[in-house]
């Protein structure tokens, strides 16, 4: 693989799941970018000091929520202006009953009206680290559960490999160390303390060389250790070249991702659907917001704006005056918004919009949870080389009646492109073919469908920014929009190298909020 | 290291944690066993055929309660003999105002009472595997959660290394994984497939060595990627050599615990405690169960049984006449009670008897959870090389005021001898002297304590037997329990290759419940 090629494949595997800021660092580590010195700290801004000043914000997303929170405290005079009927933005949870509207097209979703039955379409898991979103759920009492994001007895299926049978992870993780582990053997330093570290690594025999485990589980439930004269059966190992496969990268990618900084355990989700938060969030400042409200100029006023919004139910226009704005639109829907901005921060704009990726999930109701019984996969994710990349099994609900499968969760470009481009009824009928190759009769085992492709939804017109995609646009263009214009301010998981986070949302907000605070403190001097 | 030292060490390493069954595996892939072929499914008995036989069960734990479940469902009628006042056995769970005796001393538990605040003191995490076990969760309701084992928040800290500073198991996964990959691709093949998938297994440079990952996580609070300008700063990679150190095998087993057959993801835990599952035990077969009732003799009577017993509340004896028995009284219990038993039985007894495990469990009640609010640690185990060996964070309760800490889960054999042989308090004061090394301050972050030196609790007299204790003793005794003699049977996690699981103990009753049906039916044509 050329270098520049494997460079981008690196970003796309590593800069898409484990956020770009992992792909940033990689840069950042080999030199190429400036080393950042500034850091967000969660604001604390003395009582009252916003001293009634008037604080648009556009949009109810985290970020919005996070910033009308932190200043309203403070003394802020704060309006929220959200296109929608719901606050949260890409934070969606998905029930029975529930519209999904694309630009071209209306689901309905048939599902139990069921507190374990929903759809998480966008965020859906949060690791431990993200203290910032996380920090909020514990002030608001969201109660949290453990989100299983590694799951050994998902499967892998790769056409090209295994006869496209699918292996169990567990297998694959450990024929894969052992295979390893026994190569590094060879190179390996005559050390004990080494030596006996890889042995465990890769579960290798005395002699270094790898021969199965019991870690890669058992093939048959009458090899497995039980009672009686049960002292289980192992399987033979696959060998190193046949688990890379012509797939590598996404195998690889399969086989790592629970490693990833903003993948690996422990991860976490909202008891009942990530919209916990914002429903909590709605319990705090839901008096500011103005729903329906759609925003379709911005303009500079005096020293401050002047923002011209739409009620989306009776059509009729209104402005809004403020001293600051805080726009939290995604760039790609803000490129759309006649707006008094600076040249260079409409182009960073029109950059940045052209960055979003195009995300598409499918979910299905099951009538009853087989994975469980039948297959004892109890949450996790399988994986697949076909377009719907990934399968999700509830992480909650164990041993209910049904359950919601994510049926494809699709992150690669041109696959997501393919589903975009589908009606729904064609974007199911291809997950469910695709399934198949998972679960036999897969058809059978699920039941009604619903999906979401975030580049056809109003509003968001894109699942996150990759600020990766085009070559030097963070460097040339970030810093316009995080410089702001004026009384224009920008946050968003975009204004962040947390991006596809909501933890990116409220640290954006975090330091949003702080330089606003600063500047009217600078001024009340 | 010798060969027949490693052989052992494996054997403790593995067998311990992996269940015995694993290591016995292991052996038996290398020929030194033969291969079994019996199979113990679930009993599907006919209905009635049990025709009013009497079965006297010797012991109310999982085996005994799952013995009944079947056998009354099949029309036997049987009798539980329990010497607790309580059903569960091995299954523990312990509240604030419990009490813990052990064979010289009693702990009065000082805990609020609050349904997050227990302590599993003996089984406490689930494999998704163990479908013996999950399938009576599933018959019976008992709502699951998901059990975290494996948290790369946690920490691993050795004296001997890192100058005894504890390091995140986030860090020392995502180095060793570098090293070992790097090593491996000095010794790989020039295949494309494979040099990309150790790339990516690494984290490795394009030129396949290794300089640190995100994966490792930053050493600081303002190295994390975040808002505005940060964007993250990478640590620099710690070394193979300084990784593995002088204690490589607790550190190897520390890196691969979650590896491991019976501990990789998903593990689960019932909601509350694991002794839910008894309750629902209860539930189905209590009103065949006489606590406090203790099994003091067996005795031949005709073709059948008579168990002599005491009332322990009024020291009253009383005789059951039984068709057949089901004993499952730990080996270490069932030595000191006379019998009418084969010589050969007899002395399988107590051969068996002497291989129980000391296992020892400290746990405090924490005034507020500093893990999760001061260290994002959300659940899993922090691993030590002192005598404690690992820090249990609780998987549920997240956020919530208070929450116990499990100070010491102690399965080596020297270290468990030596809390074993401690008063309460003392275990506590080293427990807490121990764990200053991974928590600064940690005497004053935790509150009241509790712990279980199982060797030393009635009726139980050890954690759970471990096979490979002494050489040949699983060929030559396990057998002759298996084979039982005349009326008598053995049932219970002794009984399996699961041992050290409930799994073990509801296998075991199955295999058991068949067989005695088998004989039944034999009878009957
Ligand atoms: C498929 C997918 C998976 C994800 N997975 C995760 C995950 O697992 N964990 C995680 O933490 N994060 C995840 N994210 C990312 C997370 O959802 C976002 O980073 C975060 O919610 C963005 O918040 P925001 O406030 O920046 O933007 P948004 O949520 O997009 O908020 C912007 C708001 O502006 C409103 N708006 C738009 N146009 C107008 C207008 N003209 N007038 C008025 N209002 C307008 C929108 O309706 C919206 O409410 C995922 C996102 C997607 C799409
Ligand atoms: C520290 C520890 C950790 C463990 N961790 C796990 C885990 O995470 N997951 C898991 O699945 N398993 C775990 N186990 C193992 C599990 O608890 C046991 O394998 C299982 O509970 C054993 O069930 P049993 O019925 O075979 O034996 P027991 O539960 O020991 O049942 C025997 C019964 O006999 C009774 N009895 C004893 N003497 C007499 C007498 N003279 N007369 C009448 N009755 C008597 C006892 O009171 C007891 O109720 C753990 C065990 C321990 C100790």
């Amino acid at each position: 693989m050329a270098a520049e090629i494997w460079r981008r494949t690196l970003l796309e595997v590593i800069g898409r799941l484990g956020g770009a800021a992992t792909a940033y660092s990689a840069l950042n580590m080999a030199g190429l970018l400036a080393t950042p010195t500034a850091y967000a700290a969660p604001p604390v801004l003395t009582p009252a000091s916003g001293n009634g000043k008037r604080v648009a914000i556009l949009g109810a997303g985290i970020a919005g929520l996070t910033a009308a929170h932190c200043l309203s405290k403070a003394g802020y005079q704060c309006t929220i202006l959200e296109a929608r009927a719901r606050s949260g933005g890409r934070v969606w949870t998905i029930r029975g009953g529930d519209q999904i509207a694309e630009t071209d097209s209306t689901q309905h979703v048939a599902w139990q009206a069921h507190r374990d039955i929903y759809l998480n379409a966008g965020a859906a898991r949060l690791p431990s680290h993200h203290q910032g979103i996380l920090g909020y759920c514990r002030e608001f009492g969201v109660a949290l559960e453990v989100f299983v994001n590694d799951n050994r007895a998902a499967l892998v299926q790769f056409d090209s490999q295994f006869g496209g049978k699918p292996q169990t992870a567990r297998r694959l993780h450990a024929d894969l160390r052992g295979a390893i582990a026994a190569l590094a053997a060879k190179s390996a330093p005559a050390d004990e303390a080494v030596q006996s570290m890889l042995r465990i690594f890769g579960d290798l025999r005395r002699d270094l060389t790898y021969a199965g485990s019991s870690r890669a589980g058992y093939a048959a439930e009458d090899d497995v250790p039980g009672a009686a004269n049960r002292s289980g059966r192992l399987q033979p190992p696959l060998a190193l070249d046949e688990i890379a496969g012509p797939q590598s990268i996404r195998m690889a990618l399969a086989l790592c991702f629970a490693e990833l900084w903003q993948q690996s355990p422990t991860m976490l989700q909202p008891v009942g659907g990530m919209d916990a938060i914002v429903r909590a969030f709605d319990r705090a400042v839901g008096g500011m917001i103005r729903h329906n409200e759609e925003v379709v100029q911005i303009e500079r006023s005096g020293d401050g704006a002047r923002i011209i919004s739409l009620d989306r139910s009776r059509g009729r226009p209104s402005a809004l005056e403020a001293d600051f704005v805080i726009c939290t639109l995604p760039l790609s829907v803000l490129e759309h918004i006649p707006a008094d901005f600076s040249p260079a921060l409409n182009h960073a704009i029109s950059v940045g919009a052209k960055m979003y990726f195009p995300a598409v999930k499918v979910a299905f109701e099951a009538p009853r949870r087989w994975w469980e019984i039948d297959q004892k996969l109890y949450g996790g994710i399988s994986w697949t080389g076909r377009d719907i990349t990934q399968i999700w099994y509830p992480s909650h609900g164990f041993h209910g009646e049904k359950g919601v499968l994510v049926g494809a969760y699709i992150w690669s470009n041109d696959p997501a492109r393919r589903f975009t481009a589908m009606a729904p009824a064609e974007r199911h009928a291809a997950a469910i073919s695709d399934g198949e190759r998972l679960h036999p009769g897969y058809e059978r085992l699920v039941g009604p469908a619903a999906s979401v492709a975030w580049a056809k939804i109003p509003y968001s017109l894109g699942a996150w920014i990759e600020w990766e995609t085009i070559s030097g646009a963070r460097q040339a263009e970030y810093p316009t929009l995080l410089a702001g214009d004026g009384p224009f301010y920008f946050a968003g998981e975009h204004m962040s190298y947390v991006t596809a986070w909501q933890e990116g949302a409220v640290q954006s907000a975090h330091y949003t909020v702080s330089r606003i605070a600063e500047r009217v403190a600078a001024t009340n001097k």
